[in-house]
């Protein structure tokens, strides 16, 4: 099954466009995985378990694993996901970007290390870094256009011929990489008119969609601005609102998580 | 000591701009190599120590390891390299972008898990997918600006209000965020007139030039273009042809990286 059947049919499944961002932060975790050698790996197979009949999708930050050394770690929480959530798509975000030989060793890495459906990867360097993770027909690739962080606009917003960067870049994807129909584009929720402007130029493509909860963008109005005729299309990512949702004392992490989950998917779906 | 002043002691020291890169395929390693548990330990250290004294920087591209979950050899690699030749820059190459918290944890990865003076970068991301890496003063950034493969010009080459891209990235950097002066930039040497563009926008910041050996791009086209007022300037890499130089069975492979290293040195300085 390909990333985008496995996606459609974790759609419907779990009736759910949430996405659920795995970044462990070692100091934020709760004590009894601070002390633990496999803290991790424990931390975040409970929040699978908590939270994976209500998700689409689950997205590990590898960064936080590199910071920690604990890769080890990751590949465990890969074939957990794999092995007892084989419906739910993996998506590894790394954000790569490299050529040739090289891009081939990343989507080695995403793809056969770690077993991920799709990909985070950067277009910077243009369709040759990006040719190599295709060759995988049955994985994603989810191209970076518009992110929400300020700071994206430094280049995404450069004014090329009339239109920002980061349209040509969603234009680009639309009319020349997705020719297999394996990619998918990530566009922050901090800006619903220009994830509007995206979904215009991109028909169904799917949309990875960071930048609620912590981050702030709105539910309303970025279901409104990016999905698609049939309500759907989109892969709406919270990480920190979910993994670190202990609003009180005692409250069990776990329970914590499946709430914030529950409450985020039901917004989204009111939405749609 | 800061990244800039010990690249400037190294070029000195060695009378060199070249960068060894260490891209470790398996494949294509010795067959002594290929079978051993730490084959790529025992490897890159042996071209280090065979090379050492012709180089300004190493350079492993993290991607090899990934692929082969070997990032224990590469720390091991990485603390070899620090100890037994502390003046020799180390430039982690994973052209990793990303934002806020997510980019501190990549740089903690970078320096302070691999103890690497320097990173390779992503611009798409923006500012704040860079400043974090700037809170480690002493080390440096090294953006990519103008990239070798074919596919570079999709984005680089696009039109910003006159001007491609890759030169707004190369004023961006030398305007803003090279403001502590920890910033250097990757520019393909398979387009010297362009190398001798991004050079007159950045004055004298270093600039990281692959594409010369195995890539095709020409080295006294490359210097004469991208080279300071003082001849320097410049860290030129070469990964495959140094590693896979041996040329007749039988030749050692430490002997003919060195041959390799030692002939790209000095028609660089030929060209200085």
């Amino acid at each position: 099954m390909t990333f985008i059947n496995k996606l459609n049919a974790a759609w419907a499944a779990n009736d759910s466009l949430l996405c659920v961002g795995l970044d462990p932060d070692m100091a934020r975790l709760p004590p009894q995985f601070q002390s633990a050698p496999d803290g991790i790996y424990q931390f975040c197979t409970a929040i699978i378990d908590a939270t994976a009949d209500l998700a689409c999708a689950f997205k590990p930050q590898i960064a936080y694993f590199a910071a920690l050394a604990a890769e080890g770690q990751l590949e465990r929480i890969c074939a957990y996901l794999r092995d007892k959530y084989p419906h739910i798509p993996l998506i590894l975000d790394s954000k790569r970007g490299d050529i040739g030989a090289t891009a081939k060793q990343y989507a080695c890495e995403a793809y056969d290390r770690y077993g991920a459906d799709a990909v985070t990867v950067s277009p910077y360097m243009g369709s040759d870094s990006v040719e190599p993770y295709m060759e995988w027909r049955d994985r994603g690739v989810i191209v970076l256009c518009r992110t929400s962080n300020p700071g994206g606009s430094d280049l995404q917003f450069l004014d090329v011929n009339g239109r920002p960067l980061y349209q040509h870049v969603a234009q680009l994807v639309a009319d020349k990489w997705n020719a297999n129909g394996q990619c998918a584009l990530v566009v922050g929720a901090t800006f619903p008119e220009e994830l509007a402007q995206v979904r215009a130029i991109v028909g169904d493509m799917p949309l990875l969609v960071p930048g609620i909860g912590a981050q702030g963008g709105d539910i309303v109005a970025t279901v409104t601005a990016g999905k698609t005729g049939s309500g759907s299309g989109m892969m709406i990512n919270s990480s920190r609102a979910i993994l670190y949702a202990t609003a009180a004392v005692g409250e069990d992490f776990a329970q914590a998580a499946r709430r914030v989950a529950s409450e985020t998917r039901d917004a989204i779906n009111a939405a749609r």
